[in-house]
């Protein structure tokens, strides 16, 4: 059965893939599963149809027969444990894996995620200036110990997991930003992720979208 | 084999029940699993054995065998897959219930703990007046959207799941305010959590381990 998943109709990032879906799309192309999309307006995302799939009226959801799921980290769980090759046979390094997705989430993304939101909604804030650096120091403490937890190994934990398919997605949040500089091993760590086929397929998918939506306008 | 956590030796909620050990302690008394507690004091968690173990530095760990987990979302998994009691049999339902524990942390709790960030980190500048009634409004649409989704149901899903166990923990970072005041579905939510006996037990153990190492300073 080919799922269906959710995403924007017109990207905020302009194709960049930043939007979640993207983390989505490359699972499903890692595990070689083709997928249909369902683009929604940002109108569209705030209605009761869309609501009842997802009750924080987001992207990226994913439906698959009967099963309707939101959160792209239980998205990718799901795929990752239907599918070989986003997750180790061997428990105890599922375990692991499963535990680098919830870091990626929990502890990476979100003063990165608050760098982001301040950029976007209190850059016209007399405070901003000088709140800004606090966000990026608190951000600086996280890379840093991902840094030294990495160290010169390819991935977090062995072969590529769903764990580092997360990872990067999050740390390409910083792209537009030098913070990711004082970290050679980061950087690489995420143009190896980039790299991969799978994402490349993703990223030009989802890109297509945005060039597609942006020419019709 | 007995699992081993770890957690504040001083807890700086000062035995509320809202560090992250709480809900590791609770889901271990959801499924009648004894545990070892190993605590840890705040340069303790800085240290080399500490950061081999958790590489931000923090706390709740799980130690089982060769295992070793940190992430208490990862760590929650891990029990709820091993354990009859926290995620349903059913496979649409178990996927979901892994949706709710997702959406707990990487929906409900980031702007939750950004308010309490900036009361700690921010409240001496000028612009926390200003700022914090900004947060609570990014906290408010995630609730309102939560309390429309619970409606009159008991769990978020069918039975009480480790979803749920996540989210009463998140939702209780809110104790101390007015914020949860406007949707009574979502206090009765976290009453209904706290009234269960696991939880009274794994808080009261919490609790115990502050008034000794108050006791003992």
């Amino acid at each position: 059965m080919t799922p269906t998943i959710t995403a924007f109709e017109q990207s905020p990032d302009r194709g960049q893939g930043l939007a979640r879906d993207m983390r989505v799309r490359w699972a499903l192309e890692e595990v070689g599963q083709p997928y249909d999309v369902r683009l929604l307006s940002f109108e569209a995302m705030k209605e009761p149809a869309h609501l009842a799939r997802h009750p924080f009226g987001q992207i990226p959801t994913y439906e698959e027969g009967d099963l309707i799921l939101f959160e792209s980290g239980a998205i990718l769980l799901h795929i990752a444990q239907r599918h070989p090759g986003l997750l180790p046979d061997d428990a105890d390094a599922r375990a692991r894996a499963i535990g680098w997705m919830f870091a990626a989430l929990n502890t990476m993304e979100p003063p990165i995620f608050e760098r982001t939101m301040a950029i976007v909604v209190e850059s016209d804030r007399a405070w901003h200036a000088e709140r800004l650096p606090m966000l990026e120091d608190r951000i600086h403490v996280r890379l840093n110990q991902l840094s030294v937890r990495l160290g010169d190994a390819d991935w977090l934990d062995g072969a590529f997991s769903a764990g580092d398919l997360l990872m990067v997605t999050v740390l390409r949040r910083l792209g537009s930003s030098t913070l990711l500089d004082a970290y050679p091993n980061l950087s690489a760590y995420v143009a190896r992720g980039e790299a991969r086929p799978a994402y490349r397929r993703a990223f030009d998918a989802q890109r297509a979208v945005f060039m597609a939506t942006s020419a019709s306008r």
